[in-house]
């Protein structure tokens, strides 16, 4: 397939050295001559000739400037199809297909999910959709050979193919993306409001919930505000129940409707897949070690001697002290038998649980 | 000295295995005799003799019944000094202090910041407070023989020093421990009001925003109602701010104020210290591993003979497909050392950020 990439950032040049090692042909260009370049060198196949009508043309750039990209490139005569990968999508969708019925059926918005904290073609990684999720958002007037188009491109990269409507997809990341983003700055930024003292006696919970409040303001800004349409019902929604939490515990028995509440939490927690899609059913150990190079080696060189497959792992830091918790999650099966094992070596363990909580 | 821990669960215990490893005359009682039996069997040192009057009496029992345990304690003459681990404690010390001026004076509140998600003596451990922060909330009326008393548990435990007057503690786990929990139950909540599809794109954010929401919920019921009166304000503010975020994406703009509340997020965060009480400034490596057995091991072995101190490691997974990511943080410093020495062994490495933000 010969695939036309604007925007050689990370996600274009990523998909780029995918579709090339794979053996398609692959050109770029992008608004920096620098980045395209660097682009190409990535890549590890001839370009297009310039000018050439390509099979696919992939609109890489930021979710503002993606309807313009895709009716210039129509307009251009430069590709029997069109994609993009913008992280919103139903207005983009509907400005690219209100501009001729040509290109309606000829369009078909995708959308890798796979953003890491880095940027520019210089972070991007043949494998970085490898096992992520790839939404593409095909509508009634988007004809199959689009469909097929893209369909390729994120099995090559060896993503997982999630068809939505546009608006669906707005939804969701609304859902499982800003509103997070959102309830974390929330919190975050009321540490700012009171004593600095308090937050000497944080824990793993505040650190997790807070962690997404470091990300880019600016980026978050934009993001925000162009799926406000689908995040607000969900603010909306989240504001009514802090709400009845707050008359809640504000009721002369002080708990009304709080149990629910946490238990509602709790079944929402569920509905999150853990690896491999499945739901989290591990049991976790939980070791501690000295702060010193090495020790983290000793440990996983000893799990790895009990030949048992580690499901996740995070280290608990003790403020002011130089040791760490490090939590280890295996399949409850194989549970007893590392910590008979671990223990045997001479480390110090924790009784496993597969309760996630932590104080 | 001469130590009587009532209730010997988790907390009791584990002070008690603390002290009797350093030498401390150590006994238990609790309402159920073979839990108190297992406390004495786990710890190394002999008992007191049955109604001995000890140097200090330490109430490790749920919040609500520790003014009734001390003050018991305190007619029955048990003890020279008297301090408690409840996990809220304003009313609790008002209630002990109003008993009787002398218990007032013999009497030091505490709270011993280690839980863990396991329970019961049988999950006790002697360095369960080791480098962990152990509030101290002398009043006016708490005599130095109380505060010294207290402050000797506290260092032979290993934990670190907090001194906070009982409404400041109270208003701290508030904001520290408890509106997170209400925060993270609110999100997780909110996936069971809509399309389960959307989990399907769940990231790593949110599922750091939700861990916490897994916790029991009845015990969280009653933290939540018993701390109250310091949650409320904090819960009200959240909802206020929570509020203006919403006024701001209905704006004809779009985004009024939601910069400043994104700035504020980041602010926030970086109030919360990381590992050895120090603000966060690691250089995060990503490293691609196979959901193999051995893998972590590999990964480990690799770091360990580069000789560099691992920070923090995180593991990410990917639905539906073997491979994860972990996450390894390292001193700047540090980092391209590690890079450049992982790469030169085979991993397959995506380039360093000192930014946490995840997609």
């Amino acid at each position: 397939m010969r695939v036309h990439i604007v925007g050689s950032g990370l996600i274009g040049t990523s998909i780029g050295m995918a579709l090339a090692v794979a053996g398609d042909l692959v050109s770029f260009s992008d608004l920096s001559d620098s980045r395209a370049e660097l682009a190409k060198g990535l890549t590890q196949n001839v370009d297009l000739a310039t000018g050439e009508r390509c099979d696919l043309l992939i609109a890489a750039v930021p979710s503002g400037s993606v309807p313009e990209v895709i009716i210039d490139a129509f307009r251009k005569d430069l590709a029997s199809n069109f994609t993009d990968t913008a992280s919103i999508k139903a207005k983009c969708v509907d400005d690219i297909e209100s501009f001729a019925p040509d290109l309606a059926r000829r369009y078909c918005g995708s959308h890798p999910i796979a953003g890491r904290e880095v940027s520019g073609p210089e972070s991007a990684q043949a494998d970085l959709f490898n096992g992520r999720p790839w939404v593409i958002t095909p509508t009634g007037a988007t004809e199959l050979a689009a469909i097929t188009a893209v369909r390729h491109v994120l099995r090559t990269a060896g993503a997982v193919e999630i068809e939505m409507t546009p608006p669906d997809h707005d939804q969701a990341v609304a859902l499982i993306s800003h509103a997070p983003q959102v309830v974390a700055s929330l919190m975050a930024g009321e540490l700012t409001r009171h004593a600095t003292k308090a937050a000497e006696l944080s824990g793993q919970g505040l650190r997790d919930v807070t962690r997404i409040a470091a990300s880019d303001s600016r980026l978050w800004r934009e993001i925000l505000s162009a799926n406000r349409s689908a995040l607000l019902p969900i603010l909306a929604s989240l504001q009514q129940r802090l709400g009845e939490v707050i008359t809640g515990l504000s009721a002369p028995e002080g708990d009304a409707g709080i149990l629910d509440f946490l238990e509602d939490g709790r079944r929402g927690r569920d509905l999150i897949p853990g690896k491999h899609g499945t739901k989290r059913a591990y049991v976790i150990l939980s070791v501690l070690i000295a702060d010193a190079p090495g020790q983290l080696k000793s440990l996983f060189n000893d799990a790895g001697d009990a030949n048992i497959n580690i499901e996740d792992v995070t280290m608990e830091h003790s403020p002011g002290h130089p040791t760490g918790l490090v939590q280890i999650s295996v399949a409850p099966e194989q549970a007893s038998a590392l910590e008979q094992y671990l223990r045997g070596r001479g480390w110090h363990l924790y009784a496993p649980s597969n309760d996630a909580s932590l104080r």
